[in-house]
């Protein structure tokens, strides 16, 4: 069985869709690779790039992206609302079938190494792929932006993983690996935003809730709803339906009720099924017990 | 995309494996035609064969297993646990992507044809593919059994769908279309087992509970425990979250815990995708979202 990997480059270019064409049809010419979404954000300025594949036919495509981007991309004209710190802002690797997250650790670190020898770019090592635990956290690798990061790239502090300690136009490149990330939000029964707030100050790891949840509180003003938006890092650490039974218990004090979720694009079958099994309380259920698994073998 | 079909024939051999893997070459022959699994059991002298494919190759492996099983299985020297017409028992069709129910009828109707005019067997059609209200039901079908058969076949109440009112000593041939059915089990913290027979009396649909519930009430004695041993003959018509809510309700009227649940053996992905929507409230999920689903296309 192959093993699959999902990249997810994010570039800096989300206005000009010839632009946003030629970097994509370099993912295109490698053969095997699935190319299975990309879409763009004006306000934003940047695309978000979505392919699948074999390891070595992914490494390919993300060499070839960040390399065209880098060509096409210059930074200093560059304006948008997400912060960013270059043409290719940040390339994680995911694993998806028999991909263990070391050999996706392993893969960032062969592109970081390969980038900032050839393309003589700046590399940051991020999440598990790490180098240093402060550089664990995207938001803090990215932090001044390419404006700050001009300078403060001579210091130790911010010298780069791979790559010179000098920054030109296409800026720098954040590689790193991760497990998928799923966004789920949670609407509740009220048009008091402060419940929402709260809500999702308790849950999140960065006030003392769940280590792999992110969360802010969401008005939902056309609904008269509030809503505790997440994002997932790591269901496997921290599942879907830990998150819920968190939030309906929080939102009972307040006397709220959740009233409705959702998931925004992707969410790993495995989140989904264990989410099924804790609820029908199932005992020593497998995915091998998935008609369609067996059938396709996926 | 391709046409999935799924076949589950069931053949009156459980003990002479000799026999067994002489019918199992049949489908093995046939291109493109996956066998999934095969399991007999020697008190019901009988074995359960899963297969998939698309259609056509589906329906050519079904046919020579049928023809096969005539040739090697005599029921006049069959004895086993387990209630059968004939050689080859029971030939189910299932969907599975992108065939729906009517496509599977029509080929139950189409094998049958074939196997009454060229083989010379009694077929029944059941289930969804049934030509009489009737017929259905399986146990109906098999009142009275080969034995039984032998004469009542003469009467216009048994008079077969296809092929002669005559059984020989292959029997007849079941054949039909059906959705996938679950084996669901759950059970209760009590060694009562009068509470594990009155929740599937209530749960059951020949006893006026859910339609596409069959119950029983089921002793674990090594365990101190009972349980509720379903099968849902369609998941999207009652889905497993309904059992589920449903049993604990009554067992919670009894001051009883449900303490675990297993399904045995497959399950559609649809039916845990729909479980796990509904436990967390999911507004407008699709499976299209599952990751493995876009990566892999199934």
């Amino acid at each position: 069985m192959a093993k699959i990997v999902e990249c997810i480059p994010n570039i800096s270019e989300g206005r000009r869709p010839e632009v946003v064409e030629e970097v994509i049809a370099e993912v295109r010419k490698v053969p095997g690779v699935v190319l299975l979404d990309y879409s763009g954000n004006a306000d934003h300025n940047r695309t978000v790039v979505t392919f699948t594949g074999e390891p070595e036919g992914v490494l390919e495509a993300a060499w070839r992206l960040i390399g065209k981007a880098a060509q096409l991309i210059n930074l200093e004209e560059h304006r948008g609302a997400h912060p960013r710190l270059g043409a290719t802002d940040v390339v994680p690797f995911v694993p998806v079938r028999d991909v263990s997250m070391e050999e996706c650790v392993d893969m960032a670190r062969s592109l970081g190494e390969r980038v900032g020898r050839e393309l003589k770019l700046p590399v940051y090592l991020y999440e598990r792929a790490a180098t240093r635990p402060e550089r664990r956290n995207l938001a803090e690798v990215r932090r001044g932006e390419y404006e700050g990061l001009k300078e403060s790239i001579k210091t130790e502090e911010r010298k780069p993983d791979y790559g010179p300690s000098v920054l030109g136009t296409a800026g720098a490149v954040v590689i790193g690996a991760r497990p998928p990330l799923v966004a789920f939000n949670v609407n509740l029964g009220t048009s008091d935003l402060g419940v929402a707030k709260a809500i999702a100050k308790a849950i999140r790891g960065s006030s003392g809730g769940f280590v792999y949840i992110k969360a802010l509180g969401v008005n939902l003003a056309e609904r008269g709803q509030v809503q505790v938006s997440m994002n997932m890092v790591d269901t496997q650490g921290t599942p879907l339906y830990r998150a819920m039974e968190f939030i309906k218990a929080e939102a009972a004090h307040y006397g709220v009720p959740v009233v409705g979720s959702e998931i925004v694009g992707l969410v790993p079958l495995e989140a989904l099924l264990e989410t099924a099994a804790y609820y029908l309380n199932l005992k020593e259920f497998s995915a091998e017990q998935v008609l369609e698994k067996r059938v396709f073998g996926f």
